[in-house]
């Protein structure tokens, strides 16, 4: 039972390490040149910095998810690991939440603000951000219920009479 | 000395419901009529969806925060807590990356998306909107301190030896 649970969650953090590390890429290699009224426009990720902040977080919790994998099961640092899952789980949070923000005004635009779209010059570009967007969130909610796993673990909130 | 933890987390929970409470009324209340060319510019805080996020967010956050100041010390609902804890923590992350990356944008304007900064035009509701940021950093910043606090005292991550 305890060695499927443990099995289970390192499948979970396998695929969270895969859903980082495409995130990361998926939004770094995004890149498209379009054109304006005749006037050539390039869209890359660098332009933005919330989608700058979110390869970075991502590309962090990568590597974290990529050390965590190797550690051994009867090791005491599993401990360390919720509190450091915690911290990681939020910049993740974070960095989804702030280049959404950014994706939606480049989707639908903001007429108060008088912030057009900009998705239909370079509908590629918009494309790869949303596939990164989507990777990214598949982390987060993976790495959410493996901190709420672990609370439920050690501090058996729900009260349930373990056999 | 658990009198005392109990009283600093306490106050530290009292702190976090103000924090989120001045941060939803300032966002919800912040409203300015500037001028573009002449014409007439309303800027309030249901124009952008991420501000409308942060309220809700940040009203869901003042409700549990009053509702847990009332649990008494010796509940066992306060083992539910660290795990609620960690879901309106996330909220809140989120609503507050999403609402300063729109904030950023408004700022500094993002020339590559041709988007102009608008503060210039409503400064007063910039600075409500930068106001009711802060309050809400410094709530999220108590939740996460108060979340590392209870994993480090159920779990003991650095094996600190209690005497």
């Amino acid at each position: 039972m305890a060695k499927a649970q443990r099995i289970c969650a390192l499948l979970f953090r396998l695929i969270a390490f895969g859903a980082t590390l495409a995130a990361a890429i998926v939004m770094a290699t995004s890149h498209e040149t379009g054109s304006l009224f005749g006037l050539s426009v390039e869209a890359k990720y660098t332009d933005t910095p919330s989608f700058k902040y979110f390869v970075i977080v991502n590309s962090i919790v990568t590597v974290y998810g990529f050390l965590v994998l190797f550690l051994p099961p009867q090791s005491l640092l599993w401990r360390l690991v919720v509190a450091m899952d915690v911290v990681f789980t939020m910049l993740l949070t974070s960095s989804i939440s702030a280049a959404l923000a950014i994706a939606q005004v480049g989707k639908n635009g903001n007429s108060h603000a008088g912030w057009f779209p900009t998705c239909g010059r370079v509908p590629k570009f918009c494309d790869q951000v949303t596939g990164a967007l989507v990777a990214g969130f598949i982390a987060v909610i993976i790495y959410a219920i493996l901190l709420l796993y672990a609370i439920n673990n050690f501090l058996n909130p729900l009260l349930v009479q373990k056999t």
